[in-house]
């Protein structure tokens, strides 16, 4: 059997324009679960990987807001929280539709560390916005009292930065491979991971990072030993010159076409770009493996050549 | 090997009195895992649950007072948050531990929902207080838009409540087994677990209650089909005329014995008595099966008959 790692994107568990409330999310997620069992259906292998972005910027947002009552809490356990939170909708939703279509699969969320190296280039430059807005000066009181890097955020106000270093090591990952050799369809390294580093003595510590999820999505895919990494977006394929008159949507994509079109700023920053980097790597990883970019919809179509862009 | 379920207590979490910050709550956990270690060391089977009162008590009241800024999540996702704080907490203080004695053991959480009946009597008459106080005027107002029960808690204000049914089902059983068999420390049931019911469909959906974190290890320890049941709270052994002059401390306390002492009253609703009726539940599920009620640092000692009290 075909094993391979599902990574989904925002719109697979938030509509945008509605609500960000939990009864909004699970309706979403429940339409995602149906994409993912066709794909169960055909026979593969699942496991899911997911985004956090809005779930655990409203944690922080909720955490922050609520510090005069009780206390803040810090990114790395905001990030668990959004593991549970996203991970138990998924099991839930999953579950009653492979339950009704008759489908003996069971769904499990192992909440997973993802081990950043502290020396990572990124922590010298961090630049994904996390949390409230602030005024410049709350801005500065909270930079001297906490130590936290903040940025001004495209005129719409001040807020805290923090780095999205690559990620190095997924902790938990042999109780990932035991579910998925065992035939669960396992959720792991939500919102890319709880990051943490591995101090001097070998311990492990939580950080305030983002680990970009495409890029942990692909680290898992490859320790799985995976035959496909999916990654699951908005569009349907990969487009160079996109939003122009000269748009061209791409069937196929080999890992020279891609560098190149990286090369010539075709990809958006922390939009297609990690992800066709994400599909490179995995492709690079070892001979055989593909990735494919496309849409929930389209993913089983995807998987037989028919849809989507694959990187080969 | 045998197998034991090992449920924690608040003070396995939180230091009463100190700040209920992420920071403090791990240095606890650190030595709650020394604890832990200790029993593996021994070379028990050791799964792990866990309470989670004062951690899901604070997310809802962050949520609660975040409410004008996003929108407040419902309490079983709150659960379900916080079973991804407090399992991460496990994992990394256990992993750091048992890697520092040089055991090789990993340690994962399962994001764990625990089917209620939504017949369970205890639906008609809420007692658990959860969240923020509220003034007479407040609570009336949030009874009638959300319909929640909301009632007076000892003259410090007005709090909803909910109800405290009974465990029926742990939905994702079947991963923890597969993880224990395969040698991983397992957390799982946190918090009593993310509390569901079955509807009409036979499809899961998150209810608002609070499972009983000792009743949800017990059921937990008979479908594992555990060997001992492992209650650890604050006080060693349980005790008889508890803080009177006459108090007797227990070394062992058959079933007839519990049963007696329950019916006489000498065990805190809410405290003592869920612990006993947990101990005696597994007792009676199966012959040989033991449970003990002892403190963390006893734990050993208790396992080897030489501390703690044993129900058998």
């Amino acid at each position: 059997m075909k094993k391979i790692v599902v990574a989904l994107g925002g719109n697979a568990l938030q509509e945008a324009g509605k609500p960000a409330t939990a009864e909004a999310q699970l309706e979403v997620v429940e339409k995602t679960a149906e994409h993912i069992a066709d794909i169960i259906d055909k026979g593969y292998q699942v496991v899911v990987a997911h985004g956090n972005g809005p779930q655990v910027g409203r944690i922080v947002l909720a955490s922050e807001a609520a510090a005069s009552v009780t206390p803040a809490m810090p990114f790395d356990v905001c990030g668990a929280m959004s593991q549970g939170y996203i991970g138990y909708h998924i099991q839930q939703g999953l579950s009653k539709v492979l339950r009704n279509r008759g489908i003996n699969k069971e769904v499990a969320t192992v909440v997973t560390q993802v081990v950043v190296d502290q020396n990572d280039p990124k922590f010298q430059n961090p630049s994904k916005p996390i949390g409230p807005f602030y005024t410049e000066d709350e801005a500065k009181a909270i930079a001297a009292e906490k130590g936290y890097v903040m940025k001004e955020d495209a005129g719409r106000g001040w807020r805290r930065v923090v780095a999205s270093p690559m990620p190095v090591e997924i902790v938990e990952l042999d109780a990932v491979k035991c579910l998925v050799d065992n035939g669960f369809v396992v959720v792991s390294v939500g919102g890319g991971g709880i990051p943490v580093i591995r101090n001097a003595k070998g311990d492990l510590e939580g950080t305030a990072a983002v680990i970009d999820k495409d890029l942990a999505s692909e680290k898992l895919a490859e320790d799985l030993d995976a035959d496909a990494l999916v990654i699951l977006t908005a569009v349907e394929k990969v487009s160079i010159n996109y939003n122009k008159p000269n748009q061209k949507d791409l069937d196929t994509l080999t890992v020279d076409e891609a560098k190149q079109y990286i090369a010539e700023g075709h990809f958006a920053p922390g939009s297609m770009l990690p992800k066709v980097e994400a599909a490179i790597k995995f492709v690079e990883s070892k001979k055989g493996r593909k990735s494919i970019i496309t849409s929930l919809d389209k993913a089983v179509e995807a998987l037989e050549g028919k849809a989507g862009t694959v990187v080969c």
